[in-house]
C-alpha cells in the first residue's frame, strides 16, 4: 500500500501538475439548468439540489481530471444540504476515485478520544465518506490529533494540519506572540515532532499542513522549518494570491506542495463561455492555473 | 422570538437541572438487542445501524426529558455511518424538539467566509440539521467565528466556542504563555468581545464557550472573567470530574453554566439493569447526577 505522501508526489510528478480543486458547489453559483432540471425532475428541495450537485460534479471531475492532482470537497457545502447533502457527497468521492484522483476531505474536523476515532473512521477509514486525506483543526493538542495521524501510519492516508490560515483574522491566535515567535511557529514544531513515522520513499510525510497563500513571507518561513511535510496552499484566485505568491510554498524539488483553487475553476463559466459550458470553463481555467504556477516554478512541459 | 441564552437559563429554573445529555451513540457500546433487530430487519450495515441509533435515541430522549435541559449529539458518531447516519441524526434532532429540548449540535465546525457561513446554515438555519446550538472551534480567528455569531442576534440560536477544554493534552496550544498568561485566557477575552451584542434578557449572552470540568482551577479563573457567558461544561462522570469540581463553572445564581454527561448516561445499563432496561438505567443515572450537582450547588429541591 502507497504512503500517502508518495501518492501525491507520484501524482504531481506525472502531471506535472500542482493544482487541487476545491468542489465547493455553492448553489447560488450553479449553473442555473442544473437545479431547473434537477426541480423539475424532484421538486423543490434538498433531494433535488444534492442531485444537481452530484451532477455538476461529475462534469466537473471529467473536465478536470487529467490537469489536476486532487479534489478538495468542502464538506459544509454538502451539509447543509443535509442526508441529501451526504448522498451528493458520496457519490462525488466515488466519482473522483474512478477518475484517478486524489481527495482531499475539507472538514476541518477536531475532537478528542474516541470522538476524534469517529471522525477519523468517517473520513480515513473505508466507509462511504472516506477519502484519502482529511483537513483537521489543531486547538485540542496531541491527543486531539492522534487519533487521526495514527490513520496515517502504515497506510495510504493522509492529513493537512490548519497552520497558518488564508483569512484577514488568521492572527487572531496564529499570530500571538509566544515566547518571542508567532504561535504559528510553535504549532509547527509541534505538527513536525507529531508527524514522525509518516515519512513515505520519497521524504516527505503523510502529514502535512494548511498554509495560505496569502501570507507568502510566513510561507517562506514555514517551507524552511517543515521540509519534509507537504503543504495544502488555499487562498489562489478567489482569495487573491498569485502564482508569484505561492512559489514559496514548494521545496526547490517543484514539489512539496498543491495549490487550491475553487470557484476559480468550478465557476470559470460566470466569466467566459456562460452556464451552458460550465465544464468546459473550468477545463481551459484549469489548465492556465497549472500553466500559471508552473511559469512561476520554471517547471513547464 | 426568545433568545438562546434567555431559553437555556428559563429551562435551568424551571427543570432545577443542570445537566446536558451527550448523544454519543458507540456502536460498540449500544444494547446488542437493538441493533440484532435491526440487522434482522434490513441486513448488515450502516442503514440498520442508523436505525438502531435512532430507535435507541428515541427511548433515551423519553427517559431523560424531564429532568435534563438540553441534549447534545455529537455528529462523530453519526458522520461515520456516512448519509444513513445524517438520516439518524435528522430523526434524533426532531424527537428531542418534540421532547421540548433545546438541542445543542456537538460538531466542533469551523472555517472562514462562505464556507463558514454554510456550516451555519446547516447547524443554525432552519434545514433539517438545525439545533438550537452549535460548538465551534475558534482557531481561525473573529472572521471564522463571526458568521456562526451573527446568527445569534436577535435570533434563538446559540453558541459554544471552545476554549479550555478536557483532553489531557489541551495546554498544548491553550495554555501557551501569551504576554505572561496562558492562550486561553487571551482567547477569553477575544470571545468576550466577540460576543457583544447577543445578550438576553436574564444578563447571560447566546454565545458561550466550552470550559473543560476536569480543570477546575482554570474554570473558576473563566467564571470571573467571563460573568456572562453560557459555559457548557464537559469532564463530568467518564472523563473523572466530580460535582463538586463543576462548581466553580457556576454564577452564585446558581446558573451560567450546564453540565454534560455522554457514555455515564446513556450507557449506564452496563452497570445497572442490563441491556433491555437501557432507558431505565439512563434515566435513574441522570436524576442522580441533577441531583448531584444541585447538592453540591445547595441548589436541591
Amino acid at each position: 500500500m502507497a504512503n500517502f505522501a508518495d501518492r501525491l508526489m507520484s501524482a504531481i510528478k506525472q502531471k506535472n501538475s500542482r493544482v487541487v480543486v476545491g468542489l465547493d458547489p455553492h448553489l447560488q453559483l450553479m449553473p442555473p439548468h442544473l437545479l431547473e432540471d434537477a426541480y423539475l425532475e424532484h421538486g423543490e428541495g434538498a433531494r433535488a439540489e444534492a442531485c444537481a450537485i452530484t451532477r455538476f460534479n461529475e462534469a466537473i471531475i471529467e473536465a478536470i481530471a487529467e490537469d489536476v492532482v486532487a479534489v478538495k470537497p468542502q464538506v459544509a457545502f454538502y451539509e447543509q444540504l443535509g442526508s441529501w447533502g451526504f448522498v451528493a457527497l458520496e457519490k462525488t468521492l466515488a466519482m473522483a476515485r474512478e477518475a484517478g484522483l486524489i481527495v482531499i476531505v475539507d472538514g476541518k474536523r477536531n475532537d478528542i478520544g474516541s470522538t476524534a476515532a469517529a471522525y477519523a473512521e468517517a473520513y480515513l477509514g473505508d466507509g462511504p465518506l472516506a477519502g484519502d486525506a482529511l483537513t483537521v483543526n489543531p486547538y485540542l493538542g496531541e491527543d486531539g490529533l492522534n487519533p487521526f495521524i495514527d490513520r496515517c501510519r502504515g497506510t495510504d492516508k493522509g492529513l493537512f494540519v490548519l497552520l497558518r490560515t488564508s483569512n484577514p483574522c488568521a492572527g487572531d491566535l496564529q499570530d500571538l506572540p509566544v515566547q518571542g515567535r508567532p504561535l504559528y511557529l510553535h504549532l509547527a514544531d509541534l505538527i513536525n515532532a507529531w508527524s514522525l513515522g509518516t515519512e513515505g520513499e520519497r521524504g516527505y510525510r503523510s502529514v502535512g499542513v494548511v498554509v495560505g497563500a496569502t501570507y507568502a513571507e510566513e510561507a517562506r518561513q514555514l517551507r524552511r522549518q517543515l521540509p519534509n511535510l507537504p503543504f495544502l496552499v488555499p487562498g489562489y484566485g478567489h482569495q487573491g494570491a498569485t502564482a508569484q505568491d505561492v512559489v514559496s510554498c514548494f521545496n526547490s524539488d517543484g514539489a512539496g506542495a498543491i495549490i487550491n483553487s475553487s470557484r476559480g475553476i468550478i465557476f470559470a463559466y460566470r466569466k467566459r463561455y456562460g452556464p451552458k459550458e460550465f465544464a468546459r470553463a473550468a477545463r481551459d481555467a484549469v489548465k492556465e492555473m497549472k500553466g500559471d504556477i508552473n511559469t512561476a516554478l520554471g517547471r513547464c512541459d
